[in-house]
């Protein structure tokens, strides 16, 4: 069961970026989605990217052209998958289109292709038997794949144990750390630690304990990072983090959703929006003078 | 009232550094202990550092005999107070020893010298009565000073708010980062968020989702720090976590504190018994293999 081929579902930021990282590591890739401009968006994503790595040194500009010829961008999801030995699924994070889409892909891909989902929240379980194959069905999350360079690998119970060991040597392969989440978990493990993090620092937020800035700077400081909960929490995106934390049925993290939904229906959205709990290009925790 | 004179309360790891950061930056200091061999392990604590800061260039050779000449050890309460403008108190953390020993110094010290506790988890209200002036009483927290130089200013209701910008200069004079806790908070900012990351590493431990080690990981890889929770807690020491964990009333937390136990019962308490989660001297996260 080696692979050599694999195939992305959905051209999004974080496909793009697995597609890109396989093509480097020598995989043949193919990239799918249902609309042109996504597959556009892609293209322009990894010309930058790539830009970057050449200009840090992690790969060399002769390569460029025997990588993107690794890559192709399809419409055609017969043509996506034909040969593929798996797939790594990164579409909109709903479970119905999830469920859509593995359904049309199980019914498609070879009879050889290993299954994998990219999802953020949900869980495997949720669409394994909507793929007609669940013993082949695992979750492979990437985190950035360039910058943080995990790979989880978390199986539903119905998971074939011997995907296990497969997925940690293509992980190893794509310059990832694998980790096991031995059983599903929402968030699998560091989500579920940084959300854990970033609801006590709402927690001495919304209770008034502390200030932003001084419970960034004490994150700061004490563990020597470049940003604390807030200035993460602005990189996330702040409707992000209230999806999760409205669910949560406590009252501090409804109190903490509800101080969110303020700055959302602010436009304040962190980073992306320019401005969150932090104003940007130009945030304040990424001024010297802001540890003092 | 410019603070020129310190007196420091305990002479232990804490007192020590904080003593030694205060002389340092210019102030005279007594340590105050009731044991002449705490005093003694104090004087050696504070050489090795000054060797160390030497070192790495951050005082010069000839500073050292000017610093010790402004540091004075006394087993004498009415010595150790004299003239101080402000105490720092960083006795054991056991709230009759803090009430008796604020008793004691709030009856000797002068009118002028202010009072302030370095506790880690009691809050100042619980003694700042016993010290007959609880308007002069604010806890003032460090970290470890040289390494972690955030100090939590926390007063306590009946603080007079003149000490937050005084002490907030003090703590820049002595090269730290003030942070104002504005309510009593147990554990004030940074511990408050350390301990809930480290709830959430202990549940996914005794919940089997994920190992030691590839809880670690996932934490060290994405943050780019050079330990995880586990390893964090080998360094705090699996006692200290004991005590705070273990008197928290949800599941999780019970869990986790009797897992805790099971390796405090073997006598492994972390790094300073070589042995916690990981061996010392060279843990398995040390070795750059461990990311891979």
């Amino acid at each position: 069961m080696t692979i050599k081929k694999i195939c992305i579902l959905g051209a999004g930021t974080l496909g793009s970026r697995i597609a890109l990282q396989s093509a480097i590591s020598g995989f043949t890739v193919t990239v799918y989605d249902i609309h042109q401009k996504s597959l556009d968006f892609s293209q322009r994503t990894m010309e930058k990217i790539v830009k970057q790595l050449a200009k840090s040194g992690q790969i060399s500009e002769t390569e460029i052209s025997a990588i993107f010829s690794r890559i192709k961008f399809t419409l055609d999801a017969k043509e996506a998958v034909a040969d593929a030995d798996l797939i790594n699924e990164s579409v909109t994070e709903e479970i119905e289109i999830k469920k859509k889409v593995w359904k049309q892909f199980g019914e498609i891909a070879p009879e050889k292709t290993w299954f994998t989902t990219n999802t953020s929240y949900l869980l495997p379980s949720m669409f394994a038997e909507e793929s007609g194959r669940p013993a082949k069905f695992c979750a492979f999350h990437f985190h950035d794949v360039f910058y943080s360079r995990v790979v989880d690998i978390m199986p539903h119970p119905g998971t074939d144990p011997v995907m296990i060991p497969m997925l940690e040597e293509l992980g190893r392969k794509l310059n990832q750390v694998p980790v096991l989440v031995k059983k599903e978990n929402p968030g699998y493990i560091f989500n579920t630690m940084l959300m854990a993090l970033i609801g006590a620092a709402g927690k001495l937020l919304t209770r008034e304990v502390g200030s932003i800035e001084d419970i960034d700077k004490s994150w700061m400081v004490n563990f020597h990072m470049a940003m604390g909960p807030f200035g993460i929490l602005d990189s996330i995106g702040l409707d992000t983090a209230w999806h999760v934390t409205h669910k949560l049925p406590d009252a501090a993290s409804q109190a903490f959703a509800a101080l969110l939904k303020t700055y959302i229906d602010e436009g304040k959205l962190g980073e992306k929006s320019g401005k969150g709990f932090y104003s940007y290009p130009n945030p304040a925790y990424r001024n010297p003078d802001f540890i003092r």
